[in-house]
């Protein structure tokens, strides 16, 4: 058994059984390993930012992580952008990065670059194996990073030699997935003490207290004291629709989240960081809570958050069965006429199928989606999380891989699917049920309006022609069918709601642009 | 003036008048300096490894460096691949890198990351400006780095209010290009000397000796003392065909290099390095020579190559006047039937206009392309230098705009090409004069030799699955239709040689999927 074997074994025994992958030379011993491991799933990216964004969607809806296969540094620096989305979404991950064999480094071969380097800003933990007989233990060490809570991201970089080379104990003693800790006594009897208080109070939410059980609680504080929930603006996963506890997001525009948090006294964090704004303007503030705010960590996302929600309801005196609201399946009017963002959202709100799974990277075309979707039939939304774009169709490629029996719904917009397209090649090889939603509007609509805000007039020559996908413009169904994914395009509402339903009513990818 | 604009005036006083860009919002007070700036041509890439590689194409064909522009982390993030390879090639380029206004970096905010920790391995200078005052100096320091022989990457990292606030004093004073250093009295003379001894030596070359000029110096040298001339594996640039030195390169495989380099006893280094194996293989040397030779670094690549060559020349006692063999233009037979890489290489050898430009990404379908081209009609040829694939086609881009009269010919694996496809929409919008031949072998042929070069045997289930393109195959005429290239599909060498003299006989961007 060479260290590649050893890997695949230690990967299997942890019940990492999915590898998003793009090899090349140096990683061949550990490819020729998974060949040997046919329980081993091998997904093809055909590009590394497929790779990292699948194995976020992946363990957002698994709730495990996948291992990916990344081919020295430029393989990780492609995929660099969505392994800092999976990061901010706290999303376990186990990255295998080839490196040339490590008496070959010191001839600074091309492909040759601190590896180390590049990794450190996306990963939790990094580290490169010295020698075969470390494998087993450096992916176990790494395992137990991607486990620990909330997720991390562990990268492991696994020299040429010691894939290659024998091991001479290759035994693996199978760990347990750690715990997440719990809160303190002392920090419920805080948290209560505030509520009781009597002043504004807010709980804010993100991690796993946004999934149905968590809601389900906070729900029911809420509505037995008054308090408010949010939810964060950004968060890996959100069980939303009919049967849970309607939650809205902190809002994008500084303004709109200033305004919404103004009366707010004091914030009750669960999970859930202080928000701030996505990015600074001149002469507008960084946060958006008044100065005075009195927060309170309550939970960190270390921590087991679905118990740290019960036994504030206890300490409160909520029992289990006091009354909880939760959304009520309403069916919506089926709009016609000119397509609109809006449209798009009512139509899809309204004929979801049940258990669908909805990744957005809508950007500014999607905003309005939450609103229109509380009623809709029971769902996961999963997010871009860190900002950097590019990630909704790899995102919804290892969500349908997790998912082999739901229904995937990708709302992407146009400028941010370019950076990945490659991804829908995966959709159609592994036979993916998704249907993606390009909003093809045809610009860096989020951009026009930025330019406005800096003060900048109207775009000049240069300015449009860095803002607009104009000259020519993209033709999406095209590059659907150039990558093997059925496509048509839809103008008007009544053609979108007969593509949407169609495609929704069969398995397998297809993709609809709807111009916009 | 804010600091965006004195940015711009530096660039433009240093005669950086190209931006490939992708900017965010971070970067919107550039953006609006642009505008005001229409002597800056700024050129968009649909993602960043399009711009890193464009960049990297026009300064290898423009020499002198193109600035670039991305979006915090996650954009150079998307770029590194293509900085990598830019910094093999030794080009310069000069990055603009967006940050959150200083203030806002202690929030946190989702799309913060640590962009100097990304940046400084492909970069051999990186600064963060302080304040808007600083931007002028910190440029022009990025400027000078970046010219710097044999050229380098700077990266500048431009925080928000470093752009946004006012400079109260934008005095740019612009500076030369530094002259790169000359070789000294003692390395001429030992060179000389090493040549004069009899012993089997060979000069290897690299950087400004492939230009025609230094290439005939040294043709002149090997011809009138028998030494062996021959081209580093990886160049940024070498001028070749009809009218100049034939030269060929060292072998990318290792059997074939060593066996190539069997007899040589002095290796004379000149802005070349010893040749090494690019990837380690277990049981084979990293290295091709002989423990034994001797090896003469003359003149490293931060040198002047041509005085280098010519000095070594003179001291040799060989005139300008002494005979030297270029190639002469021979029209090759055209072939026909089933297509290959070969007949791809006779005809594109044949049929090539005049001082057109060779992007080379053609991977293992490629390799010989060399040899069928050495009398063609005189040509650049730019390829892949640091291995991370995805920079054939924004090569392309940059040596297009470049040079807006020549004819760019991009040989295109098709596993590669699909790491930065983008591109292609680039052709169309600035209407490139470029012709991209997709060598559609449907795999990453590269890796089954390799697979095989490991002792895995033949590829079972999980290896297919990661490196064969197949299921469903993709189809380049659609991708290209997607992105308003227009495109063909040849299947024989009679439809290959067709297509790709009606594309060269017209002006703008043509695609030929190569079937083979």
């Amino acid at each position: 058994m060479n260290g590649a074997d050893s890997l695949c074994d230690t990967l299997l025994a942890h019940e990492i059984d999915v590898c998003f992958a793009n090899p090349g030379t140096s990683e061949m011993h550990f490819v020729a390993a998974l060949d040997r491991k046919p329980e081993m799933r091998c997904v093809l990216g055909l590009f590394e930012g497929v790779v990292t964004g699948a194995a976020d969607g992946y363990a957002r809806m698994a709730d495990k992580p996948a291992a990916t296969l990344l081919h020295l540094g430029s393989g990780l620096g492609n995929g660099i952008a969505n392994l800092h989305n999976a990061r901010r979404a706290f999303t376990p991950m186990v990255n295998i990065i080839g490196d040339h064999a490590t008496y070959h480094l010191k001839y600074d071969a091309p492909l040759t670059s601190d590896i180390e380097a590049l990794a450190a800003p996306v990963s939790a933990w990094v580290r490169t194996t010295k020698n075969a007989n470390d494998v087993v233990l450096d992916a176990t060490e790494a395992i137990e990073v991607a486990w620990s809570a909330p997720g991390k991201i562990a990268t492991l970089i696994l020299p040429a030699d010691a894939a290659w080379n024998e091991v001479s104990d290759a035994k693996i003693i199978p760990r347990s997935r750690p715990k997440a800790a719990q809160v303190s006594e002392e920090a419920v009897r805080e948290a209560a003490n505030a509520i009781r208080s009597g002043k504004r109070t807010m709980l804010l939410l993100s991690g796993m207290a946004l999934r149905a059980e968590g809601l389900e609680i906070a729900g029911r504080i809420a509505q037995a004291t008054g308090v408010r929930i949010l939810a964060q603006q950004s968060n890996g996963r959100v069980q939303r629709g009919a049967g849970r506890v309607a939650i809205d997001r902190v809002k994008y525009r500084a303004e709109d989240a200033t305004a919404d948090l103004a009366d707010v006294e004091q914030m009750i964090l669960i999970g859930a960081r202080e928000p701030v704004a996505f990015f600074a303007y001149p002469y507008k503030p960084s946060t958006f809570l008044k100065p005075d705010t009195n927060i309170i960590e309550y939970a960190s996302n270390e921590m087991d958050l679905i118990h740290a929600l019960q036994w504030l309801a206890d300490e409160l005196g909520i029992p289990k069965t006091a009354p909880v609201t939760l959304n009520k399946r309403k069916k919506a009017l089926i709009p016609t006429g000119a397509l609109d963002s809006t449209k798009i959202a009512t139509i899809i709100g309204a004929m979801m199928p049940e258990q669908a799974i909805v990744v957005d990277e809508s950007i500014s075309s999607g905003r309005d989606f939450f609103n229109f979707t509380h009623d809709s039939a029971p769902h996961d939304f999963l997010q871009l999380t860190g900002g950097a774009i590019g990630i909704g169709l790899p995102l919804a490629t290892g969500a349908a891989i997790a998912c082999p029996d739901r229904k995937v719904i990708a709302l992407q917009a146009d400028g941010s699917g370019m950076y990945t397209l490659q991804a829908l090649w995966s959709h159609a090889r592994e036979e993916l049920d998704i249907v993606t939603v390009i909003f093809a509007n045809q610009r860096y609509a989020i951009l026009h309006n930025e330019l406005k805000n800096v003060g900048a007039g109207v775009a000049g020559r240069n300015a449009t022609h860095m803002l607009d996908l104009v000259n020519p413009t993209l033709d999406w169904v095209s590059l659907a069918k150039g990558m093997g994914v059925e496509a048509a395009r839809a103008t008007t509402a009544e053609e979108f709601a007969d593509l949407f339903a169609s495609a929704t009513a069969r398995k397998g990818p297809f993709l609809i642009e709807a111009m916009i």
